[in-house]
């Protein structure tokens, strides 16, 4: 059984939620849009499908097509010993799951407030505000939130790492390369969060595939972009 | 068994979608925040609970507090009928819930590009172009994505209605309710989606939530708001 990934082949973006996911879970995987043709596939594939994705990521595997990114987590975390096995369990994953897709959108909204459909020096005034409202309102809620579930945990359910805490890795990931002033400060503020950030770029294969050429560097095409101006 | 809902008390908002879902379900349910001290009780549970939600709605239930509107849904959906029982079509059905939050979430940032802590009125400036976009293109995109999943179908999934044709009939009542003139363009392009409205409309216990007072009117305080400039 080899899962087949449909993300944008030159950025990290949310297909890196599940890029890592699949590889904590150690299990085959092709990145099809890297591949020869691969982002005809891609389209084609968005075409296609009977029960079809709205936008990628979106995975295949044994004839089924999943897409969001959440889904496709709770998905592989399911299967794969990345969730734990009580409902209650499963769906609280989840929940914190959705909080960091809320947190990675808002993120993005950031240089794009006014549409994906325009270039961020189109709407670079927006962005200036509404980045002022992230970095002092916005990161302080969301990182506080997830320091309080944290608490002196390991992981964000306790002993055993899921798919949400790789998600919350990537998204500290993420707002340090975006916003490194404005995450440090909170960071500082929450030690326990960079340690769990610390504890899962640990992992061996989350080790081996950060270190691998697998792993897109981040770059001003993605979700999480070094605009220093935007760092307030 | 009654379950306790938390959401704000004079809006529809995301705790919209939780209430048609509990009254399809036909159970018993408090309204919490709608009650006496109803605010103060939902800020007490929000700081008390052991896995806090990040913020309204949240279920409670047995012990158990859920939080996210998509996982409430899931978890509701799946304990009353709202969603088929075979695993491919559980995570299908949470997938069309997770593109109609998307779609959700889009239509607040049409008038809240900068911020949610800032009024409509000091970012109006902002809002008009966002809504440009929002009406040319995404509600286009959504609405073509949802009617080519519905083809000729009744519901979304074929014969059953889910939870995420509850929401999707919620979604359409506020954008038709905030952008009529854009909505209309767009559901008389797809027919199908508008049956799809009036047949949800028309089941027993939503018709009788509709004509009740538990049923709260849109207003410019929730998420669907009819500002007419934007309504472009």
């Amino acid at each position: 059984m080899t899962y087949e990934l449909f993300y944008w082949p030159s950025i990290q973006g949310r297909g890196e939620f599940v890029r890592l996911a699949l590889e904590e879970a150690g299990v085959d995987y092709v990145d099809v849009a890297r591949g020869p043709k691969g982002v005809e596939k891609l389209m084609a594939a968005l075409k296609e499908d009977a029960r079809p994705a709205f936008a990628p990521p979106f995975l295949r595997v044994e004839g089924m097509t999943i897409g969001q990114t959440a889904a496709i987590l709770m998905f592989i975390g399911e299967r794969h010993g990345l969730a734990p096995n009580d409902p209650a369990g499963r769906i609280w994953t989840q929940q914190l799951q959705l909080t960091i897709a809320d947190l990675v959108a808002e993120a993005h909204e950031t240089h794009h407030p006014v549409g994906a459909s325009l270039y961020y020096e189109d709407q670079q005034a927006e962005a200036l505000r509404r980045a002022r409202e992230f970095t002092a309102q916005r990161i302080p809620k969301f990182l506080g939130y997830f320091a309080r579930v944290l608490g002196k945990q390991d992981y964000l359910l306790g002993q055993e790492v899921t798919y949400a805490d790789l998600s919350l890795f990537q998204a500290l990931e993420g707002l340090e390369y975006a916003f490194p002033k404005a995450t440090a400060k909170e960071l500082k503020r929450h030690p326990q969060l960079d340690e769990l950030r610390r504890r899962v770029a640990g992992r061996p294969r989350i080790a081996a595939y950060l270190a691998s050429d697998r792993r897109i560097p981040f770059n001003e095409e993605g979700i999480f972009r070094r605009y220093p101006e935007l760092d307030i």
